[in-house]
């Protein structure tokens, strides 16, 4: 576990917000975090909010007895680590080299003004939970392959395009899909097999067939 | 489906708002429901928001094929229907007989200011990640005994006492937990049987060992 204060001296690099980054872009500090490198470790103190500006970083829960659960990805432009006060629930870790743009809370509030603050952190908030009540809808009653099918159609949407790269490995995958990683790679054979999607390399995908992937995620 | 206007005249009961209500308890309106009757259906327009006075409500989101996930349950003090502008994701019905206050949020934010309003809702919206969050890694993650025991365990600890009276039936503990009925049954049995749970009639429930249940929801 790294201090904050460590943290934001050892990687700063020269800032390059986007308009778009709003509130953090503004107010934020650009940090480098290389590929499995820890943001920040469950039960860390919560003080800090991050908006990824490239790269992707995944949050991640432990049980005591070791099963891991992901919370999400979180790719440029996503805002992550919202828990209020106290704690972190997740732990937060680069899946691959990443710039975050990284901000203490009362620091953001002096900057910004409470209320500019608060619209940012509720839409923020709308927009993780709405993708965490998606996330439990998959989890809680979809099938292996419509669960698998429904990551690949995601991630293609959010891509834009028709040959993906994915940042995650099969394990990833398995620990946010609540599935073992051979059925994993089950469903994938069975996606290849039926011509849904093709697998040139474990890390990336062509999408075949975009309307049987749409069916078969729902 | 009911519209909005027609709830508001339809089931408006004398507001009895307490402080711990805060901002709806002051601007709501408290309506009344009969067990079993629908608040507002899944892809309804989301432009009002809710708190449970007295009773317990649902929500639901259903499937295409008619699979159906229970996203929550809440209480006396609980905040849904959160979702930004656009559409209801789930449908919420009334459990027991229940007693919700009502806003409309354009209403809400003239009557107490868009700031209040603000922070009223990124606290709702905070806990209501926070729970989802906790719902999810139990889906991803925990065995169907677990997910039990851990049902039973919040159901306690919200009562606050040893002897709960449940106002779900077996049906919907299984849609919210991701089993099928039978398997719930039978973690029900198999607690029963170890000592850490009496159950005298089916929405009734005896904590027996309190140690034990902790234990086996982790």
């Amino acid at each position: 576990m790294t201090s904050h204060s460590e943290l934001l001296h050892r990687h700063a690099v020269p800032a390059a917000p986007s308009p778009a980054q709003g509130l953090l872009g503004q107010f934020g500090v650009s940090m480098a975090y290389a590929r499995g490198e820890e943001i920040y470790a469950q039960e860390e103190e919560a003080d800090l909010v991050y908006q990824v500006t490239s790269g992707c970083v995944r949050t991640t829960r432990l049980m005591s007895d070791g099963r891991r659960q992901i919370g999400s990805f979180y790719y440029p432009g996503d805002v992550f680590g919202l828990e209020q006060g106290g704690e972190h629930r997740f732990s937060a870790e680069a899946l691959s080299d990443s710039v975050v743009q990284v901000a203490k809370r009362k620091a953001a509030v002096l900057a910004a003004g409470q209320d500019a603050f608060d619209r940012f952190m509720a839409q923020a908030l709308m927009t993780e939970l709405e993708r965490t009540q998606d996330h439990l809808l998959l989890l809680g009653r979809k099938t292996a392959c419509e669960r698998v099918a429904t990551f690949l159609l995601e991630a293609a949407d959010r891509a834009g395009g028709t040959r993906i790269d994915l940042p995650m490995g099969r394990q990833d995958m398995a620990d946010y899909l609540g599935l073992t990683i051979e059925t994993v790679s089950r469903m994938v054979t069975q996606l290849q097999t039926g011509g849904v999607v093709d697998f040139p390399c474990c890390r990336q995908f062509i999408v075949r067939n975009r309307a049987a992937l749409q069916r078969m995620s729902e």
